[in-house]
């Protein structure tokens, strides 16, 4: 057994339990240690547990395991050594088998992930991330203090969530012209478990799914093994209802997942209008209705758009996340159910992570019981107005004729098209080579040939003078390809 | 859009975006509100964005949008209503349909959950938690206390973990004769994450697993859609090779999942002879191992038993937890991978979660760091083995002939075997109208008519005295079914 240092492990032994008189005698012990022996299931020089360990796990007295110890060094099946104590024999080497290696599994080996580099210097022009010097981090570091004054942490998770948090996040939401109970609002990591979760829980196990697509959402439902069914999205003339309807007709998918505030890639958001029209289709083609809306608190407005659960009521599933807008690294976003999905999507978390950290939870409780949270969004709403404003100055200054680019008007991107006869992937590396980085490639995002020729531009990852710099740069080799 | 109070939302209006010329003028906004108006997606009586909204949303002057807007007032669309905004016109009514609701999803219905109370005043003989005034709740709240020390949290999460904390890992692993790289070291939402990611990883859809199995890990195996083989464990006298053999020769299963200490629910342990065999089988029948290794250091001794993934090496998938021992609400396990797994693993985990919260990975590093688990530990076990021997003693004195239980020697429970004549449901139910909860029903655990006919004991959870009238309460109605 040389794959061991120290400390010196020991053979777990399978002591029989004793018969129907329940006492546990040194000639169980005996009789247990030669049944192993003789199937060549003690290899030769392994230590026996010491006689102290056999005392405790079996509750019995010490002189019980010693006595059985005695009569197997009798029997010429172990050997005491000084101090260091019973070892199987050394002579019976030749009738134990070696310790063969466990077999490797098949694993289903993803395509290799975007070479995303860390590097420091670079500049991330597609990037979805808001810049994390705008993010509060003083102020929530605040509430894990607070919450950590209290005595000790608390000790149990929630499988639902927090209470505290599903409360006044349904309260949150009615304010936001969205009935809710928290009794359906399930917490989860990040609104990428709350997709997953309705993705594990759907019976009929195929998708309508917007074209480009949020490209680890469309991986998420590949690797679960859901048929999905590409709906072309054009952030520039919206999207094509005639085709939606004759390819959701044809495929008949259990849900249309859609982004409804500032998609990604595209940036777009659905028109009150054409929300109605999809309620009506879902009406018309039966399918069900999963709205992530991460985005429509980036909208520097105190009115808002109607959400699809509002236009839609509680039909609609409905995501949302605090990570993006709060801090990535907490982790917590949620689903609001409703009664016929509830236990379904409980069960799916349930069995995918049991709960999350309870202390995250009750952390942005006390972060938005404070009001934190409201006067985080004006001031984030306030600077990605700047630089969306920025952005969109300094395209119409060093961008060649052609390109265009659509004007979301909130969130972190935009979409920015190009003509037809540049290579995205040269452009792409030129440009890497001169430190900035452009969002994925294409394949993340479309499903087959892409019907759009362009890239995603983050403006709220960025300082302002790194984001002129790069799209300076990214203007300098579109005007290259062009030539 | 009777729905909605305070604030008055408005309609998202698809603008649609200049042509080649790229400059947007007041006409662009005229035809776009006039086709949505004719395609009846402008609900009467709702707000029109406000002036400033599409000012900004465009990047365009304000009086461009003042003068699309008085051009669709002249032309009988829209009407401006003093200081509140402009309105699709009411006397359009006529044109516009009702939005309709959503249509509600299939969802997988899951069989109700386990009735498990929450009422304080209950005994949890089944439990498997411990007692949580063992758990270093005070400790931990330091650890988050100085990592907060630090200005401002972190922002971002790690896919794989928090690299430190992956490192530490590693390096505990090689101290109980597990050679580990923390690359191959994957952070999980505890235990369960680890297995489901296994799970969604596995090329192949079956898996053999132990009967009784944890229960959370079946239905996990169940709601994945994977064929499970059922493989009889007996606490009593451990497992049939050759049943075990013959199963996972006709099915041919991915993997053999299994919990290679104090096993949930029969607190089993393996012997070291077994596993050897385990992995002579899986050479010969081609199976992978997935070793859940929750509980091996809730044994009270320096030295150990090698596990699996000592003795059978990296191929072996090795899971762990510190959730259970250390504090239940941090949800944080592992999973040390392979080169020919991590990949997958990671795929797995992007999908499900992106990653978990950071600051909990960094302060349970800080925890790992200063020593303090290790010492919790050691108090842990201590107190684990006086209340071992306590329940030991107290099954010894109050149960009546025809009784038997194991004696795992460490780990929070162990299996109480009852004559078979004892109706389970009835003992459950007269012991919950006495304030004594039993663990969760045989069909959490079992395929099929159960082998066995008994219950988990958890004597972690409870403080001596209350485990002590427990059991007495317990006894008491075994005899009186027995009579």
């Amino acid at each position: 057994m040389k794959h061991f240092t120290t400390p010196s492990p020991y053979l777990r032994l399978r002591i029989d339990q004793a018969g129907p008189e329940r006492k546990l005698t040194a000639l169980h012990i005996v009789a247990s240690v030669e049944r192993e022996y003789a199937a060549g299931l003690l290899p030769a020089g392994t230590r026996l547990p010491p006689v102290r360990v056999l005392q405790h796990q079996l509750g019995i007295a010490k002189n019980t395991v010693e006595s059985a110890y005695e009569e197997l060094v009798a029997r010429g099946l172990i050997e005491g050594r000084s101090r260091r104590g019973y070892f199987v024999r050394q002579d019976h080497r030749q009738r134990l088998k070696p310790v063969k290696p466990a077999v490797s599994m098949l694993f289903e080996v993803p395509p290799p992930r975007s070479a995303a580099s860390h590097d420091r210097d670079l500049i991330h022009l597609g990037s979805t991330f808001i810049d994390h010097e705008l993010l509060p981090r003083e102020r929530l570091a605040q509430c894990f203090r607070a919450v950590l004054k209290a005595p000790g942490l608390p000790a149990h998770y929630s499988l639902q969530g927090h209470a505290p948090l599903r409360e006044i996040i349904a309260r949150r939401l009615a304010k936001r012209g969205i009935p809710a109970k928290a009794e359906d609002v399930i917490i989860t990591a990040g609104s990428q478990q709350a997709l997953d979760l309705v993705a594990r829980s759907l019976r009929k196990r195929s998708v309508a799914i917007e074209n480009p697509a949020y490209g680890i959402g469309k991986r998420m439902f590949e690797i679960s093994q859901m048929q999905m069914v590409p709906l072309p999205l054009d952030p520039f003339d919206g999207i094509d209802l005639e085709t939606w309807r004759r390819r959701i007709d044809a495929a008949r998918p259990a849900a249309l997942y859609l982004t409804t505030n500032f998609q990604n890639p595209t940036g777009y958001s659905y028109s009150t209008g054409e929300l109605v029209h999809l309620l009506e289709l879902s009406q018309e083609l039966g399918f069900g209705l999963v709205e992530d809306d991460w985005g429509s608190d980036m909208l520097s407005y105190s009115d808002f758009r109607p959400p699809l659960r509002a236009l839609g009521g509680k039909n609609v599933l409905y995501l949302n996340s605090f990570t993006k807008k709060l801090l990535p690294s907490l982790r917590i976003g949620y689903v609001l159910a409703n009664e016929a999905s509830r236990s379904a999507l409980l069960e799916a978390k349930h069995v995918a992570t049991l709960g999350n950290a309870t202390l995250v939870e009750a952390a942005l409780f006390e972060f938005l019981r404070r009001g934190y949270y409201d006067t985080h969004l004006r001031a984030l709403q306030s600077e990605l107005d700047t630089r969306y404003h920025a952005c969109l100055a300094t395209l119409a200054s060093v961008m060649p004729e052609g390109v265009r680019w659509t004007t979301p008007g909130g969130g972190p991107t935009l979409w920015l098209e190009l003509p037809r006869r540049i290579d995205l992937a040269r452009l792409g590396e030129r440009l890497l080579a001169k430190k900035v980085l452009l969002a994925a490639t294409p394949s993340t995002w479309f499903f087959g040939e892409p019907h759009l020729h362009g890239t995603r531009l983050g403006y709220a990852f960025l300082p302002i003078s790194a984001l002129q710099r790069g799209l300076d740069l990214l203007a300098h080799e579109i005007r290259r390809e062009l030539r």
